[in-house]
């Protein structure tokens, strides 16, 4: 049974306790470096970006986890520390050095996280001034403080926390993402950190985190680019002292509640996503395979008419129509699909369904979630992803970024 | 030998005469139908869009090409037929008769093409009233009136032309396009109208053509998304009396002429893209195949982060990076990867060129045609495309488009 899924009131999780500091990364006084400490005994799963140009704090955190349980993890925005070649590996691996010098940590206890802009030089002597600022400030309950901290064009921070009763005991899981452009998460995600007091043994928090992160992070689309700084961690500190395994009823309400909290952060990162002014869920049905449904999903999510369709907030289903037409999908019957907006079906036998009224699509364009539902008429698949539209804001911030 | 490649002298190819007419169908006193004429003789190839949701003229295109010769071609903006089911098809047929009565050959002979908004009904009152205008100012010499006719969100007609000294004879060929949006063509492009007074048999016609729109058409997008009612026609009328056959010299001149005069037309499509500022050429160089080259071009092409960085004149070589990183190609090793913005190295190494300075960077990209090349490193093959920036216009146009 979940409960109290709201980022109104983010539950403290016993075994985690986090710091956030000013390092002037990028912008004064600005919030840019979050430190997050995993008590002993602690068990963290992960997931990282599968784009080939990867970022150098993702190699580093990729081979410390490899090497023992992680103590710390740092955190920082204004850079990402990418395309930055054997530099930016000396960089990164001083300042999880610096860290581990002042918590008395092996250095590889350590997993580094950077965001930001590409291809410049990371700023070691900044992070490292601020890293004993970010440790004196530790506590348990700092997770929406350290949301803030994580940020970058994201314009709000997005949390979420629930209480389980599992067996008659308690179990708090909270988790904090950031987003907001280069948003295709692929095997993993943005960034985002979820932490349970729940006792799970390493193998199988990762596959409960790739479960749950398959059907929610990696179900979203912003902008179509894949990020070189992904990376979706899940730590177990065991401190409920309720153990949890695959098999009893216990697991699966935890996998279940898992998933419900990372919908709602991918949700909130696509609802934050650059200059989105909606949120849209494409839903495709009666396809003959998932496969072929979330190419057609995604073709439609990508299409740039469609998105800046539905910030006019024009119900261009033509444009819709003319997107599945060109997804790689092969001996589709456009004669036998249907697509309704919302509540409304907008399309049927190839075109404008006859009893469509222009009003009726302008009255659910107007909504600010809005759901598209195509039926194929192949076979029983479905799938569906989350993404947004495209705004004049969206260019905006990605010709101003960086200049 | 080409001569003459411009648009400042357009030649009348002998046996093809041109009139335009306003029908009024979205707006009055504006140049919205365009009859082609073609002599007795004539030989006419054609591609259409793969799309899978093709529009009701082109489905009455392919079927009439197959029936007969064409004697007419009959264009109109400002309405696709696109999404309209049964009654479009009916709607093209009666427009088809229409000038058939009035130009006294059978409908069959018609071939009807549209672009415009996709889903409305074609106003085939307007357009059958307008045919008599347009029959009644045929003109060899009406090629640029013509191509101001086919135009819909173009901001300029797209024409060129050239007369080819071919065994001490002279052949012409002319050709016009229309872009704008919804384009990545494939196999096929938005609306092309070639001709020549060559003699060329059908099955070389079509094989001529096929080749030229597959390394220009074929190689260029605005934002991926391939249009409901792309079309490409060569005619080759014979009135010059010179016979071209493959094998011999002058039909490899002819068709280096045609591919060349595509790919002017195809460049001039997206230098005229919805809200483009610029014209970007993405050379994939020593790629494994011409098919990982293409995929990986087509990934930078389509990333509206690369694409409004180019709007920006913003040297961002990390997203271009990020963009190679994510396309779909197994075991890329960016380490080997150098990229290069026209002359300047920016790229090396998985990092910034060591000798790169972000002012070489900012030079090349406050100019209005770039050239980007990516050398992979990984074999022999290379490929390229075309495409242009992202700009607010881009969305303004989309966004208003329809409304």
């Amino acid at each position: 049974m979940m409960k109290n899924l709201s980022n109104l009131s983010l539950h403290p999780v016993p075994g985690i306790r986090l710091g956030t500091a000013c390092a002037g990364i990028k912008k004064p006084d600005h919030r840019d470096l979050v430190i997050i400490e995993i008590a002993e005994g602690g068990q963290t799963a992960a997931v990282f970006t599968q784009n080939a140009f990867c970022a150098a704090p993702v190699i580093v955190a990729r081979e410390h986890l490899a090497m023992t349980a992680p103590q710390y993890l740092l955190v920082n925005t204004g850079n990402a520390n990418a395309g930055t070649g054997e530099a930016g590996l000396a960089d990164v691996r001083a300042c999880c050095q610096a860290l581990a010098a002042a918590a008395e940590c092996p250095a590889e206890a350590v997993l580094p996280f950077s965001t930001g802009v590409i291809g410049e030089r990371l700023p070691v002597d900044k992070i490292t001034l601020a890293i004993p600022a970010a440790l004196e400030k530790l506590e348990a309950s700092a997770w929406e403080e350290a949301s803030w901290g994580i940020l970058t064009t994201d314009t709000k921070p997005k949390c979420f926390s629930s209480k389980l009763e599992i067996d008659g005991q308690v179990v708090t899981l909270t988790g904090m993402a950031k987003g907001a452009g280069m948003i295709r998460p692929d095997m993993a995600t943005m960034l985002a950190y979820l932490a349970t007091d729940a006792e799970i043994d390493a193998v199988d928090l990762q596959g409960c985190l790739k479960d749950a992160v398959e059907q929610s992070f990696n179900r979203i689309t912003i902008d179509g680019d894949t990020s070189t700084n992904d990376a979706c961690l899940l730590i177990a500190t065991g401190k409920s002292g309720l153990r949890l395994k695959p098999g009893n009823a216990g697991f699966d309400t935890f996998s279940q509640a898992l998933k419900a909290l990372c919908v709602e952060l991918a949700k909130a990162v696509v609802r934050d996503g650059e200059g989105a002014t909606k949120l849209i869920n494409i839903e495709i049905m009666s396809g003959a395979s998932k496969a072929e449904c979330l190419e057609v999903a995604y073709t439609i999510a990508h299409s740039p008419l469609v998105k800046t369709a539905f910030f006019a907030s024009d119900p261009n289903w033509g444009r819709i129509l003319a997107a599945i037409g060109r997804a790689p999908v092969s001996k589709l019957d456009l004669g036998k699909a249907r697509i309704f907006l919302d509540e409304v079906c907008i399309v049927e036998q190839g075109g404008r369904s006859p009893g469509y009224t222009e009003e009726q699509g302008q009255q659910v364009m107007a909504r600010d979630e809005i759901n598209v539902r195509v039926e194929l008429g192949r076979g029983e698949a479905q799938a569906n992803v989350w993404t947004c539209d495209f705004s004049y804001d969206y260019v905006r911030i990605n010709a101003e970024y960086r200049t």
